[in-house]
């Protein structure tokens, strides 16, 4: 039996989760493997608490630093989350000529260059898996199944905290402020959960995920983000109503000119596979020339899926180990001569589909005045609802328009904004009409 | 560049898909891997027929075994189909040391065990990913994602062909003859639709996925195999009135006295995620410890969905071979000497909820003689309908049985045939609750 042995760097949740299936799922893992994956050392400030892992003794150790330089340990695995320890653990390990697996996609995707340049140049591999859609196998699938194909674009639900909360303001009719609160008591969204609900950790994702489609450098400031903080019910109500679910899309698409990287509130027809993902889930729809459309779903985190995605790299990177190679993929799907630098192109620059909704005074010309403004930006209406109950006077005037240039929209807002029937800021929804996902085809 | 030969063997359907992917797609291929993936020989009987796919003069041949003998050749792509000829291909392949790809599932789950161990032996990689799901990714997914978890269950929609000809019914309220022509019209069913309709290719398909998932040997033979040729509009009707939609569901899980392994049509809720899998498409859900349920949707067939698969195989071995190394991970994904014979439970010790119609004459004291027979059989009921135009003087009543075990059922409607108040044979289709089905969660 060939001995790999794993430093392990932060016993938070999914740490656990990952002691957890080394210790407890050892046989099995041995039994597909012939390797036995021995958890030779966990690392974390606190030592104390009992996880309920069946833990060696002498295992546990403060000193993350001395497993990093332990020259007994094979591979880091690096659960310590954050941007700065964690990165000097990364760091250290390939230093030391260490693989590395992490699940840090705040990491990786911030100042993932630096990273992927340094495992490239000491020759060691470094997995992520688990930093996207938790346990589904999309890097698995962007780096290996899908090389054949040359891929368009990739629309998911990557987030399963925003899921939580949408879903649950769907389901119940409750506000934002109600469903994160619910979401915060179940564990589903941290004590500060503006990584998540602004729609940051998508946008993390999305660089990740862009970069192994199209072989583009990591770039996360462009990437366009908009969280969920700003729905309200009467628009998850209206969006029902005309036939389509909301849901926190992280989209990326590549074009001639470039790459369009936008993680917003998003309408969906309801019949779309996607409309059907709720809760925390997640799921991932990929387009390529070969493969056509093809969905990938689960649990996008938590201790044991996150976990699982985890030691699916420590395998991977074990049965490399053990058969004396390393670099056999490169870190992000192509080979780093071949990454290129590819513009994000600005969400102004796109033409989509809008629901605008308006709190307009209820006063004869109010309808005129509002769709003039949008006939003089170029913008042409599909559909005008007017319905519902008066709020503090006004009443909610809503429209779908046909694909207009979002720069165009925006201008028109600006200005409907100032009209003097007006209360309150117009709110935009962007629409994903069912051609342009196709998962449910 | 570090140039890789081909040799591919049938240029069919998929065949050509394979070859189109490596020429059209050779740039981003090699972008990726840094591999050159040489086609260096296309054999079919036919190689007059233009496919359209641009190929290096002399590369065609008719000579099979030449390209299988060719010591310049470092893959073998199989795409012959069928049980005789493609098993000579690849057995003479692997005796020459040379790794094997195919998309045989009929091969390979009815002969698998002699040309796994031959593989195995001869210490040449055999990659099968096209066989099961065409593009999903559900044997990397078993064999590397999720190698931490105990699987105990599948669930899926493995052949497109059924579920298009079942959606094709259950939208149109056509009979299965009039979908069955028009899937042979649109290409989606074979001349002989045997294979696909009786639910053969899904058993193929779930036996593979079982030996993949428990470490257990092939066992084509003890699979329960039903198909959808005794479909009636008239019980998809019923199905959908009490929230259900009839699929031909593979059915595969781990029990501790064996495992159940079924292929039969079967009611699904409706909110099941499974539900809206339409068309030709196909989907499986694999239930995990550490995992939950994941679920992977795509194109289970066609040519270039199919040939994406095969190229993401063959890119797989390309690497090995470029790092000089074989037998990475176990060709069925746990080791030889860890495959366990595991029995197959027989159908009729299942459990299960029930689905049954009976064509009863319209009179008194019908119901009573049939519930009689049920009851002495000890299943009880939980839904009794009555409804609906008589047709050739019977009616038809419909019934939904709480959880019963099968050999019951089966006496049963042996019985209840025989009464002289029943015309026709009672038709039985089995229910899986939500709770067995938990991808919607």
């Amino acid at each position: 039996m060939s001995a790999i042995n794993i430093g392990l760097i932060g016993f938070g949740t999914v740490g656990t989760g990952v002691a957890r299936i080394l210790t407890e799922n050892r046989d099995i893992l041995h039994a597909r493997t012939g390797l036995d994956l021995n958890l030779r050392s966990v690392a974390d400030i606190d030592i104390q608490t009992d996880r309920g892992v069946d833990l060696t003794p002498g295992v546990l150790t403060t000193d993350a630093m001395a497993v990093v330089n332990d020259p007994e340990v094979d591979i880091i695995v690096e659960m310590v989350g954050g941007e700065t320890f964690a990165k000097d653990v990364i760091l250290a390990a390939i230093a030391n000529g260490k693989p590395v697996v992490t699940a840090n996609k705040a990491l990786l995707a911030g100042h993932g260059g630096r990273i992927f340049r340094s495992a490239a140049a000491r020759g060691v591999d470094l997995a992520f898996e688990a930093s996207i859609g938790g346990c589904m196998p999309i890097v698995k699938a962007l780096r290996e199944s899908l090389v054949g194909n040359r891929v368009s674009a990739m629309i998911g639900i990557l987030n399963g905290t925003c899921n939580y909360i949408l879903s649950k303001i769907t389901d119940e009719g409750i506000s934002f402020r109600e469903a994160l609160a619910a979401a915060q008591e179940s564990g589903y969204a941290e004590a500060d959960p503006t990584l998540d609900v602004e729609g940051i950790d998508a946008a993390h994702k999305l660089t990740l995920l862009s970069s192994l489609a199209y072989g583009m450098e990591l770039d996360l400031a462009h990437v366009y983000t908009e969280g969920i903080s700003g729905i309200d019910p009467m628009d998850i109500e209206f969006a029902r109503q005309f036939g389509y679910r909301i849901k926190l899309l992280a989209i990326s698409k590549l074009h001639k000119r470039g790459v369009e990287a936008r993680i917003h509130p998003t309408m969906i027809p309801e019949n779309n596979l996607l409309s059907s993902v709720n809760g925390s889930l997640n799921a991932i729809m990929v387009s390529g020339d070969a493969v056509g459309d093809i969905l990938l779903y689960g649990h996008g985190a938590g201790m044991m899926p996150t976990a699982s995605a985890v030691v699916g790299d420590i395998v991977d990177i074990a049965r490399n180990l053990s058969a004396g190679i390393t670099g056999r993929i490169p870190l992000l799907g192509f080979l780093p001569d071949n990454v290129r630098k590819v513009p994000i192109i600005s969400v102004d620059e796109l033409d989509m589909h809008y629901y605008l909704r308006f709190a307009a005074l209820d006063r004869p010309g109010v309808l005129s005045k509002i769709s003039g403004v949008l006939g003089r930006c170029g913008i042409s209406l599909q559909t005008v609802h007017q319905k519902g109950r008066k709020t503090d006077g006004a009443v909610p005037l809503v429209m779908l328009t046909h694909q207009a240039r979002e720069a165009d929209i925006q201008t028109a807002l600006v200005e409907i904004e100032k009209l003097d029937v007006i209360k309150d800021r117009p709110v935009l929804i962007r629409i994903e009409e069912k051609n342009n996902l196709d998962a449910s085809a």
